[in-house]
C-alpha cells in the first residue's frame, strides 16, 4: 500500500456554528475514507431566506492515497 | 437598479465564541440592507477585565449596490 | 518596565469548538502572565480514535515584553 | 479639500468576459464620483441557469477623499 | 444527499483570452455535473510554436458532493 | 448603540515620510469620527515633478459602527 | 480528447530529503495517469518514533483531464 | 548556453480588456529574446481622461538565460 | 556553540514614526542578546487619548541560539 | 516608443529611518532613468557593529519600457 | 500536563542541501525537549567566502507546552 | 560606488534535487556578479520524457546595485 496521501478540499454547511460546519463535512468524508488530518482554508456564509445565519466553511481535507485509485 | 454589488469589512464582537461574533454583525448589518453573502477574513481577540475572552472577528459583507448611493 | 511587547505562538486543542480550543489555550497563557491581545492564524485538526473531531487552533498571543528575561 | 483618497470593494457582474464585468462596475461608480484608479482583487463565478458563465470580478476602486462626508 | 460541497481545481486553455478559457473549462466540468461555482486562482500562458499568446487560467470548482462517491 | 466596528480603507499623502502619510490620514479621519485603531496595509509611492519623493500609505481604519448609518 | 487539465494535491513522504519525498509522489502519481508539470505548495514533517527526520512534502500535480471521467 | 532561465516582471497596456495588455506587453517582450512563460501577477487600472477604462497588467516573463550577460 | 538561530516576534511602540518604534524595540532586545537581523511583518496603531498617533509595529528578530537554553 | 513599463526591484539602505532608505535608492534609481511609481514590498534590517539601526527597505520600481533594450 | 502547544521558529544552516539544514536544526531543537512537528516558512542563503552556498531555511517548530514555564 | 542593492528572480533547473537546482543558478549568478544572497521563491518542476522528476526553482537573487549601469 502506498505512503502517500491525497488531499481534498471540501465545504460544510452549517446554520449552527462554523464548527458545526467542520463537523458535518467531516464526518461525512470519514464515513467513505479515513480522514488522517484536515485545515480550514476558508469561512464564508449568507442570510438564508429563513432569516438565519448559514456557515460555508472550506476545509482540506488529508487521507491515505489508494493505490488501486 | 444596479447589478453591481458593494463590500464592507465589519467586525463583530462576542463572549461566546468567533461564530457568534459572527452572527452579532451580519444581523446587525442585515436590518440595514439585505446581506447577499459573507466571508471571514480575521479573527483576533483579547482577554476582558472579567476575565472572559472577547472574539473580535473581521467580515466581509457583499451586498447590492443602490443606485441613489 | 519595557513599553514593547512579544508575541507567541501557540495552539489550542478541543474536541467541541475552535472557539473552545482558543479559550482553552488563551485562559492556560492568562495564569503564566497576563494576555495583551490574541490573534488566530491556523486552524487544522484530525479525527481522534474515538471518532471525536479535535480541532487544533494556533492563536499569536501578545503581552507585555518583561525586563528581566 | 482634502488630499486623501479612500478605496472602495465593489463586484462588477458580466456575463461577456472579466474585462467586461470590471467596465460595468467602474462606469458605474465614476458617475457617482470620479475613480482615480481600480485594482482588480478577486474574479469569481457561477453558471446562470440559462446555461451562461456569469463573471463576477472584485475591484477595489481609489477616489478623492470628499472632506463634507 | 448530502448538503456539502467539493471543490476541484481545472485549467482552461485559449488563444483568445483568459476568460475564454474559463468558459472553456467550466463548460467542460458542467457537462459531467452541475457546476454551483467557481473562483479564478492563477492565470498563466505561453506562446505557442506559431507565435499566438496562449492562456492558462486555473479555476477552483465547486459542485455538490454525490453520496455515492 | 452598536457594540461592532467598521472598517474603511484610506490614502494618505506626504513628501515627508511613510509615517507622516499615515499621521495626515488618520488625523482627518480622527476629525469626523473618532479612530479606534489603524493596520498599514500598502505603501507605494512616486517622484513628484519637482523632483521630491511622493508617499501614498494605504491604512485599514477601524471604528465604532454608527446604528443610524 | 479534451485539451483541459485537472490539479491534484498529494502528500509525499521520505526520511531521505524533501526532494526525495517529491520523487515518491510524483512517481506514484505518473504511474497511474501522466503528470504534465508539479508545484510544491508546503513542506512539513516530524520526528519518528526512531528518531529519525520525515519530510511531508505537499505538491500540487497537474495532468490531462479525461473525458470519460 | 545556460539551462538556466531568468524572471522579468513587466506591465501592459490596454483600453479594450486585460487579456488585450498582456498580448500587447508579451508580443512586445518576445520581438526582443524568445518568451518561454508568463505568469499575471496583479491587474490594475484607471478612467483615461477620455472616459474609456486603462487596464494595467503586470506580467512575469520567464526567458532562458543568455550566458553573455 | 550552536550554529542555529531563533527568530523572536516583538513590537515596538513610539508616537514619533514607525521607523522609530522598530528602533526602540531593537535596541531593547539587543541589550539582552545580540540582535543578528530583523524583518517588519505588520504595522498597526491607535490615536492615544492625548490625540497622538501611535504607532505598534510587529519585528521579527534573528539571534544566534544559545545551546544551553 | 513603447507604451509598456518594466518593474525592477531594489533594496535602499539608510541608518535614519525606512522612509530615508526609499529615498536614497528611488533617487538613485531616477538619475538613470525616470521612475513612474514604487510600491515598498519588504522591510529588513540590522545592528550595525557601531550599534546603530540600518533600514533596508525593498521596493518594486516601475519605469517605461525603453524599445531599444 | 498541558494538552496546549507552542510554536518555536528556528533556523537550520548547511553548505549541503535545504534538508540537511532542516535537520541540523531539528536534531537541536529535538535534544533540548521533543519536537512533535516542524513547517518549513522560508529557504534563504548566501555564497560563503570560500564559494560554497550556505542554506537558511526558516522552520517552525511545534512541542507540548510545559506547564512550569 | 552605490550602496544599494538589485534583485534579479532566476530559474534553476536539476534532476537531482531541489537544492541542486538552486547550487546551479547560484553559481552561474555568481560568475557574472558577486550574488550577496538569495531567497527561494518558488518550487515546480515536470517529469521528463527520460522518465526523470525535473526540478525548476525559482529564486530571487540579491546583488550590489553598479552605479555604471
Amino acid at each position: 500500500m502506498s505512503k502517500s496521501f491525497e488531499i481534498l478540499e471540501l465545504v460544510g454547511i452549517s446554520t449552527e456554528s462554523a464548527s458545526d460546519a467542520v463537523k458535518n463535512v467531516i464526518f461525512e468524508a470519514n464515513k467513505i475514507s479515513p480522514v488522517a488530518w484536515f485545515q480550514v482554508s476558508e469561512e464564508r456564509g449568507r442570510v438564508t431566506p429563513e432569516g438565519k445565519i448559514e456557515f460555508q466553511v472550506t476545509v482540506k481535507v488529508g487521507r491515505k492515497l489508494n493505490n488501486s485509485k
